[in-house]
């Protein structure tokens, strides 16, 4: 691996109910550096489809930008996703939460017929097409499914999500908790994250070998 | 160390320039859990001084609360610091951000002469007073200078910050990215973090270091 290897992380807000679930970005930044690699976030310049308070789960009466909010987990080193070249990149990662199944598609709502933000399926589409690494955390396997329509991703074990993967034309992989499921032919690796119940620590885990296998697929 | 050991995490927002610092917060998370550790997160429910558009550092016109954004690092799982007793909780740490420097006292403003929330400075005096230890990172050992007066803590290398903590009655040990300075008479356990120019992997060690110190000290 080339040490100035550069990752791009795609965001889609700042908290697991209506953007980027916060632990797996940042534990997927931090295995990023602890891999001597680098990293860039992106998230597209658009309007947060609500703004909940993560106490309550109510909606609050405001609007939020995912590139914005996206800003607080990358401490300000952001860019437009409309700006993301795949070959300037080792590969694209995507860390779940709501935000990837609300903000960057609509799974959340309209599940296999969902549609995927222009920008994000352009994004994972020219990643795949460069023969580069694609990773997604959590509930985020959705969007490479929906795109690229073939693959074999994981969930965890929730029955019905892992039914609508097949749906969507991809295969699924069984894992628990800090395990990954690698797919070598597509270049595509994913781990559950809180899609199960987690300690943080595996949620490291989980990252930490997501990050080593797309580094390895590079 | 007792597994059932449950370390209160006090948090003053989501974001560094307004609130927690993300990278800080959720590694220390990790850390208590790595470390077979449970925690609970609190904040005050307050307003936060101000927000700032983490790309720009320019204020937007809105208003957030510190206990509800703060749920955002903590899935939601979070107490409002009026509920703290010292006596529920193995310890008390304080991750970093200008949230702990805007919100959680004034430091960012007026320095030394800060004055620190009556919520935060009793969490701190009571747990002090309980004979528990305090961990502190990046800018929040400005906290514990202020409100116990004395000790040994770091904020790393920045010779004005030091000189502030001294004037308030604290010694000031320099530290390196990822290192930390104990106190064990005080049972005090600080490391810099973004205080310095670092690698999240680098936070991540630092954390960890805090947490191990600050459960041997238990």
């Amino acid at each position: 691996m080339n040490n100035k290897e550069v990752i791009a992380v795609l965001l889609s807000g700042c908290g697991h109910q209506d953007g980027t679930e916060i632990h797996e970005a940042t534990l997927t930044l931090c295995a990023i550096h602890a891999h001597g690699a680098q990293y860039q976030c992106f998230a597209p310049d658009i309007a947060q489809h609500h703004v909940l308070n993560h106490i309550t789960g109510q909606e609050m009466p405001e609007q939020r930008n995912v590139l914005i909010e996206s800003a607080r987990i990358a401490r300000g080193d952001i860019q437009p996703l409309s700006e993301y070249k795949a070959g300037d990149f080792a590969g694209l990662v995507i860390p779940g939460g709501f935000g990837a199944a609300k903000n960057l598609c609509t799974y959340a709502f309209d599940g296999i017929d969902c549609t995927v933000n222009d920008q994000v399926a352009r994004a994972v589409r020219e990643t795949h097409a460069a023969g580069k690494p694609l990773g997604a955390l959590c509930i985020a396997p959705v969007i490479l499914a929906k795109v690229l329509g073939k693959g074999t991703l994981t969930i965890g074990q929730d029955e019905a999500t892992a039914n609508n993967l097949i749906a969507m034309g991809a295969r699924h992989e069984a894992t628990w908790q800090g395990e990954i499921c690698v797919d070598r032919e597509n270049k595509l690796v994913t781990t559950p994250c809180y899609m199960l119940d987690s300690r943080v620590d595996q949620i490291a885990k989980g990252a930490d070998g997501v990050i080593g296998a797309m580094l390895e697929l590079c």
